[in-house]
């Protein structure tokens, strides 16, 4: 091993996360306080009024960091227990920029119907669910199924979190280069979690058209090869009604958002439009290396910390729960993400510039700006539970 | 609101446990180490060898607290949300005295094949389940179940924690009193969790009889209203064969156990043999008062904290689990919970006296005590995972 991966492993050794208590029980007294007898009367309580659950217990500050381990960063269906580490990496994430308690949730089950039952049976314990590195199609479903049934924020991060990301990246692309969004035509390589829902998220945020390509080309609706989710995509993608391969797509596009593992040819990127954004996210290597894509493009984002203007979902998922948590919110509304991603674009401010068209992942005012804005638009929109007195650490 | 009311309802305000990191990301460098790109390398490993997920996560050291908030306290089925500060209050003794990271998991489902495949589900992120205040007589199968499938211990603890503490205070009433084990008859009042549990570990430690007493009287191989539990509790009790009323077994016998909620008469306390034990564990109400009690036994025992000789499972759940955790235990086996019963007991040693059969609740000794005996016990026992280099804290 080299001195890196063993600084990496040492770093994991023994877990990232602990639970700790809040308060000091270090006498009888305190005991028959915090315990029985005296715990009694708080469960009286809150079965007398249910939203008092909010006041006096951990839950209105806790999310479940769920997943099934088959969609593990670009590694694929690596299994519940191998994927651990990553979702304790998200838990020490909330904690450090939303002050959220997170806990791993790894199931050991593929199934559909049997993660939706596991996850409502557990859902009384937790404030939200964030789901994470499922694969699709089955993300899609198990999140719909979860947000019909349970009234709590069920939030798939590789969805709307990389959504929110690449949306506030682009508003300040935009910006920067002068340029309207409902002019800005699209191309999205990959129609996987992130694909739909960065698609989705663009077209309502008011992006002029997003063209879709997949591994077997362009996503259009005489293609007899969808899913369903990909049927749905057809109707309100490819404007233009395009057919054929990647270069296709990419001829005069002014964008280009890559959240697949492909190689983009150098030729292709350069059929793009002039003053071209390129936004090329597949980890560890881009789909479009930075250095190909400075060539032809005014704006180059990557998913890369070694690289200017990397979209990282830690931008998102600890304010958008933040905010969410704090009004008791019962949903994560496309409303409430696209104020997340303005928050985001908000913080750059006057610093704005090519190379800076979305904050350091450790800037502290990032997480604080995404929960104002989340919680400000899920009061305006009204989703929210009762309160009976809900604490805000 | 009493000042006292009002204390316990401050202390419990926002929750009593929280999730933290244990280790310090605040940089970029840390960040690429402890989340994408580097933890890639960690998930990789553990797909390769599952066996490291004890070593690089936390999943070794983390206990699931269920319930289904059915049977909680004394208060019955209050629901899961009501139950939550009980688990949390379980969740701080687990850290507090055995450096178990424990996490509440309150199920919003009483039906035993819905529990059974949550608790499933959610297994591969957790290195034990304690099973808690679960109403009798679901208890039982939805333990069983759990046993039979999960390689990682699943514990009751308001059977198995019970039983070890009531032996270990037995065994030390017995020697302060001058007995053998084997020559004590022993009255057990409820034969819920409790009352199943103390019955079954008592007789495999040696006791000479017991005799269980329901609602509806002696449980004797003659009665038609039996559940399945309780024609197997039948089958192994009441040697001499005794029908009728609690009073017809209290007559000369030398112990009394209460794990009720019933009340029972003086007359009948004074039926019993000389020198008699009583523990009467109902809260907050024993069934027979200390200050009766003392009028005919030598050794008297309850749940409460102002009173000497307190039953409290905290001596007993979190060295049970940091012994089963420490050598990757695979179940808590009955010769396991003896061995914590003895631990527990040994503590006492010289001080022993009849106002100080058990230790205090807060005794620094008792926990490690029980985990060094609970690991030995599963090294003998063989009952254990392999491991590939396992983490101790």
């Amino acid at each position: 091993m080299d001195p890196d991966i063993e600084a990496v492993f040492a770093l994991h050794h023994g877990g990232k996360i602990e639970v700790r208590p809040t308060i000091v029980v270090d006498d009888l007294e305190t005991l028959s306080m915090a315990y029985t007898p005296g715990v009694a009367d708080v469960c009286l309580a809150i079965a007398a009024d249910p939203s008092l659950v909010d006041a006096y217990t951990w839950r209105p500050n806790v999310v479940a960091v769920v997943t099934d381990g088959t969609a593990v960063l670009g590694l694929g269906d690596i299994g519940p227990q191998a994927s651990l580490p990553v979702m304790e990496g998200k838990a020490l994430l909330f904690k450090n920029f939303g002050g959220v308690d997170a806990v791993p949730i790894v199931l050991g089950t593929k199934d559909v119907d049997e993660i939706v039952a596991a996850v409502t049976a557990i859902a009384p314990g937790f404030g939200g669910i964030n789901l994470e590195d499922i694969s699709a199609p089955r993300c899609f479903e198990i999140e719909r199924r979860l947000q019909e049934t349970l009234p709590i924020p069920v939030f798939h991060d590789d969805q709307h979190g990389t959504a929110i990301v690449v949306l506030a990246a682009m508003k300040n692309a935009a910006r920067v280069t002068g340029r309207d969004l409902a002019d800005l035509r699209v191309v999205m390589l990959g129609a996987g979690a992130a694909g739909v829902a960065v698609t989705g998220l663009l077209l309502t945020a008011g992006i002029g058209d997003v063209t879709v390509v997949d591994r077997k080309g362009i996503v259009s609706k005489d293609r007899a090869d969808l899913t369903p989710t990909k049927v749905s995509l057809a109707e309100v993608t490819n404007r233009s009604g395009l057919r054929g391969d990647l270069r296709t797509a990419m001829r005069g596009a002014d964008v280009f958002v890559g959240v697949s593992s492909a190689h983009v040819d150098e030729a292709d990127v350069a059929l793009m439009a002039p003053n071209a954004m390129i936004f090329s996210l597949a980890n560890p290597e881009p789909e479009i290396q930075p250095e190909v894509a400075a060539r032809y493009a005014s704006v180059v984002a990557t998913g890369r910390s070694d690289y200017p203007n990397q979209i990282n979902n830690v931008l998102a998922f600890p304010g958008v729960f933040r905010g969410a948590l704090d009004v008791r919110a019962t949903t994560v509304t496309e409303g409430m993400q696209i104020a997340a991603a303005e928050a985001i674009a908000g913080v750059v401010g006057a610093d704005l510039a090519p190379d800076l068209v979305i904050p350091s992942a450790f800037d502290k005012r990032v997480a604080p700006a995404v929960a104002e804005a989340v919680a400000r638009v899920a009061l305006a929109e009204g989703v929210i539970r009762p309160s009976a007195g809900a604490v805000r650490r």
